[in-house]
């Protein structure tokens, strides 16, 4: 590991669907794999797929193919799954209690220390075992507490004000799933988005437009 | 809108951003702008603003830029979103509820006919005015209704079974929650793919590797 400059986003965007595939790949007992093979089954080119690790080093041999556990190993470590930062989830609604029941922090480099809502119903109880506390606490928790990143799931008209107070506090990455444009408004900030109405209308867009050739 | 051949996908992608900024400057009577500011406003590039819409066909007059409304209008045409495509929304766990209360699926070219679940519980409710229906009536609501596009918000182990059976009724659009991959399944489906957990690994690598390059 050691070529780690420029690489280009749209190669990260690649790794996580490759982390996965290698892990269905693992859990179906396959130890080796051809850049081939594994082009064929994910739907790409083999030669994107060497391309890619190839900006994070030396795997796999020429006619021998990739190591499937190690190479998922390594695009763990690449992708820096091994870590434990500490998160937090603001908003307790549709949105927030389901990436808070179906998305696995743990196993994505993250801790989920805590869920903030204003509605008295949902303060003091657990979603999936994480605490339920009171937004009007977010900034002493955050002081207390400094976490690393939070996901925005609040309503558009609080995104701003949740931003604000995050950012003061020292919060420098944000998963997103609001429109408000956090990485307009803090240049500094690391936000990944998650527009789930630009995904709609891209859809769409391919509805209306079949001859609109695929692509992942 | 004459020349509409080849437009990649990078270009549609970017629609559905420039849509929501319009209808944000409309929204504060903003009634013309050029691509210059509409780039600064953006985080952009002014002539990759110029040579996307430039792939539509002819928008705004140099030194003069672009009528707001006009520019929006024409870029909800071009994604389609005046269409009220059928559609159904299968899982009505917090995912499938998150996406039917957050979601205007009118407003972003489809209308929604109908939830499917299995809970007892939820079948025969309402979410957001849309109906919980069982999902042993899938098959025949599908053969009667013909919906175009699904949203697939069931777990992993049941997405296989559902996607056939949409498949086999004709649906051929997907809007996909799971990591089971459609598109590899239906060469000729037209699948959106949400990857929660693939945007969350994203965000641990940018974290993990603050000098890595921001892109929206």
């Amino acid at each position: 590991m050691a070529k780690r400059e420029k690489i280009s986003m749209s190669v990260i965007r690649r790794l996580p669907r490759y982390y996965r595939f290698l892990g269905l790949l693992e859990s179906h007992g396959i130890v080796r794999i051809s850049s081939k093979d594994l082009a064929a089954r994910m739907g790409v080119n083999a030669s994107q797929i060497r391309q890619d690790f190839n900006c994070f080093g030396e795997f796999g041999q020429q006619g021998y193919g990739y190591m499937v556990s190690r190479l998922r190993e390594t695009t763990g470590e690449i992708l820096g799954l091994h870590n434990a930062y500490k998160a937090v989830v603001v908003g307790a609604g549709n949105l927030g209690r389901a990436i808070t029941s179906h998305i696995s922090f743990e196993r994505h480099g993250f801790f989920l220390a805590g869920i903030f809502d204003n509605s008295p119903q949902k303060i003091g109880t657990f979603i999936h075992d994480v605490p339920v506390f009171d937004v009007a606490e977010l900034e002493a928790f955050c002081k207390r507490e400094k976490p690393v990143m939070a996901a925005i799931c609040v309503p558009l008209s609080a995104a701003g004000r949740i931003a604000d107070t995050l950012y003061s506090c020292g919060v420098r990455s944000f998963w997103n799933f609001t429109h408000y444009d956090i990485a307009m408004e803090y240049s500094d900030a690391i936000v990944e988005n998650v527009h789930l109405n630009d995904s709609l209308m891209t859809l769409c867009y391919r509805i209306s437009n079949p001859e609109q050739k695929a692509s992942l």
